[in-house]
């Protein structure tokens, strides 16, 4: 297989879409209603045509009949047809399928296992740029293309997607829209024949609208292809890799899932660092070092300087950050004067994390600036949000962070918890303002740990 | 000291509660209106005593003065005149001293260490009960005893927490709350210069209102008594503790907040361990595990038989599970034909994790009963929730876990995930729905997993 760069260009960005099958309620056709481009049907049950026509799409009989260049064909007919429509598909030169279609390898059963490998051999023959098959395919928000579950308003964030899970790539996509990521281009890959991990890495790597790739991987075909590949992407853009199939039983849910062979974690955590890529183990940390990546200026140091908490929380701030990696040292004696100049001593708490429970919170501006000027600190933290009982964050609080994000060259971030389905939606829209303003934000001690060590591996392997 | 039990119940369930000091706005005072009992003020300003005795409580000038025999004296007067209120309390024979005055051994400061070691002399000499100082005291939520911030209208659960930190008892109350669990009894004990965390455990266990004891320490003073008592007590009634401090950058926030002298992480685990008791280390993971013991029956076992989920999900489920160290085995033989006859192949999907992606929900019940009968599997676990885009939990799911767990006598639990504010709220009525049918419910699969291990743990111990 030669992968050429403009038929998955055509494939992404398609300007002629064509769904093949669905019945009887051609859910994936309905799904691309919104589609900013020219939508066709393909599809033989008469009832259904009727229904496809009632709705104002154009429908064929045969790939073969579409009457202009076709740039993608999602195919859900049964797994029967998969090779037929492939046919078709090569016959009428179009650039990509998609094959939502499932009941291949990952069955286990002969039957699947054959069809695919005929899908396989066909596809390779005529060099067909096969996506799937059992798999979402391609999203593209900007365009309405996809099973779209997150805003395909924009603005978008410049990260792209792969993955070989459909429903991780929903979840995931909804998840960092939560967080304010809004992506930008996905593809979920599932069995991955034809087109591999690799073959969509090196493409984002080229694609000038993703900054930070983000995958959730359950195995490679080609391992010495895919770290070749990656170490080449991962000098150019971040890549951030969630491994799925951790553990024993997660190997063997793959084996059912994917049919991808499994890989020990070790040599795939070792392979990936020495790539010098990142290798996460759940979805939340996927999203958090995304936008970790997104945010901060390169991170040269583990070393945060924290601010906004109080008493015990100081304790779980300050193991929360060490059991990533991080360190909240001691301040300069130089620092500790001046906080002395305008702090109250409560329970000789202005160590670090500096405790300021009983401080007004218009004494943190002059707290991060101080901690801007200490050489002890490499990272800046704010902790604020609903854990004091408010379901609001402090505005003054955004405004700190936003000022000494202008001010500071070290990476600025907040962390904004909640308890409640009220604090959350406060905390929610506190993360968007920080968000709005180049800072970062979190909503827990550990998750904002880990983005930043994550981030912080990321560059020390660049230099 | 030696600690008298019925003083303790006195100071727990004061009848006659008198609040000393707290100037100019009386706070502790305020926040007693609803107490049960008499509420007694003890102020010497002119100013403050009109306020107080215009919102119609009687003020004394002295502690002595009080014509009733006192169970309880919050003391909020400042540090200097703590001494001098503790010599009033012991002339007035006060059952116990509750000081949230604070500025003692945590601030490092001579002077204030001089005070604490005062206080400590002249309560050790009297065998005088006094709590803290440098904390919240004691918490009573059926008399409206203490800060209470959870429901105080009940039905409680038989759960006593004893913490260093007043923030994190507030707070971890809170949290417990919306968890479906309302604590009923807790003490934040502070410094703990004469009372101590042993005394509180000890004072717990024998408590018949209190089934499960959970702690919150930065440091024991007196680690053989604390060991010696620790292990009396975990074989009467499960003890899990939440050791702040576990880095070294921890352990300087403890010193300059409760001055508790650190001990090792793996000391520290090992010796809880061998006592039979609990050690987790974040206040998720003890709300997670009060629960796990208040809900299972003795967990007899590490593997877990999961349905539910789908496609990508199985393989996180098996990863989440496995990496708190439990498993997802293979079914017996006689269970996957069980299941075939009313499974569809779905990718092969009905392992374990079941993936239940399309099949029905009332398909749920059966699969339960398969796993019930299973000797493969020790424990039932249903994912439910947000995560397959509803903000209601599917009723059928509810039912068929109370139908379960009235018939197995393997633990079962849920998982009732969420993304969005109005999803956490759709999980949180969820989560209520399951615990009333004595289905304990988790948030995420990794807290679901921490919790179990941890159950099974203590049970391993217990045999």
């Amino acid at each position: 297989m030669i992968v050429d760069f403009t038929k998955l260009d055509r494939a992404f960005t398609p300007k002629c879409l064509v769904v093949v099958g669905g019945n009887p309620h051609w859910l994936w056709l309905r799904d691309q209603k919104n589609f900013q481009g020219k939508l066709y049907s393909v599809q033989v049950n008469p009832e259904t045509i009727k229904d496809i026509e009632a709705a104002g799409i154009t429908n064929f009989t045969s790939v073969r009949d579409v009457p202009e260049p076709i740039d993608l064909v999602i195919v859900s007919a049964p797994r029967k047809a998969a090779v037929d429509v492939l046919k078709d598909c090569i016959a009428a030169d179009v650039a990509a399928a998609h094959y939502f279609t499932a009941g291949f390898s990952e069955t286990g059963e002969e039957e699947g296992i054959e069809i695919e490998r005929q899908l396989k051999e066909i596809a390779d023959a005529a060099n067909f740029h096969l996506i799937g098959p059992n798999c979402m395919g391609i999203y593209n928000p900007k365009i309405s293309l996809g099973q779209i579950v997150w805003d395909n308003s924009g603005p978008f964030s410049p990260v792209g997607i792969i993955s070989q899970s459909g429903t991780h790539t929903t979840t995931l996509g909804q998840r960092a829209h939560l967080q304010g990521i809004s992506i930008r281009k996905a593809v979920s890959f599932g069995n991955g024949i034809v087109l591999d991990s690799s073959d969509y890495l090196e493409y984002f790597a080229y694609d000038s609208e993703i900054e930070v790739i983000g995958m959730y991987l359950e195995g490679v075909r080609d391992g010495k292809k895919f770290t070749k590949i990656l170490k080449e992407v991962a000098a150019r853009k971040p890549v951030v890799i969630w491994k799925g199939g951790r553990s024993k039983e997660g190997e063997r849910a793959i084996s059912s899932h994917t049919g991808s062979l499994a890989v020990s974690n070790d040599i795939w955590d070792a392979a990936v660092r020495q790539c010098g890529a990142i290798s996460v183990s759940t979805m939340e940390e996927l999203v958090d070092t995304i936008k970790a990546l997104l945010y901060f200026p390169p991170v040269r140091g583990t070393r945060v300087g924290i601010a906004g908490g109080s008493g015990g929380q100081s304790v779980a701030i300050a193991d929360g950050f060490a059991s990533a990696g991080l360190i909240s040292p001691t301040l300069s004696g130089e620092s500790y004067r001046e906080l002395s100049t305008f702090l109250t001593l409560i329970g000789g708490g202005y160590r670090n994390p500096i405790d300021t429970g009983s401080q007004p919170r218009n004494k943190i501006p002059q707290i991060m600036e101080v901690l801007d000027r200490d050489d002890n600190i490499d990272n800046l933290v704010l902790l604020t949000g609903a854990r004091w009982g408010m379901t609001e964050t402090p505005k003054i609080d955004i405004e700190t962070m936003a000022d000494i994000k202008q001010k500071s060259s070290k990476p600025v971030m907040a962390i904004v918890a909640y308890s409640t389905p009220e604090e959350m939606q406060g905390s929610m829209d506190a993360m968007m303002l920080f968000q709005e303003k180049g800072v970062p934000a979190f909503p827990t001690i550990e998750r904002c740990a880990k983005a930043l060590k994550n981030a912080y591996d990321y560059y020390s392997f660049k230099g």
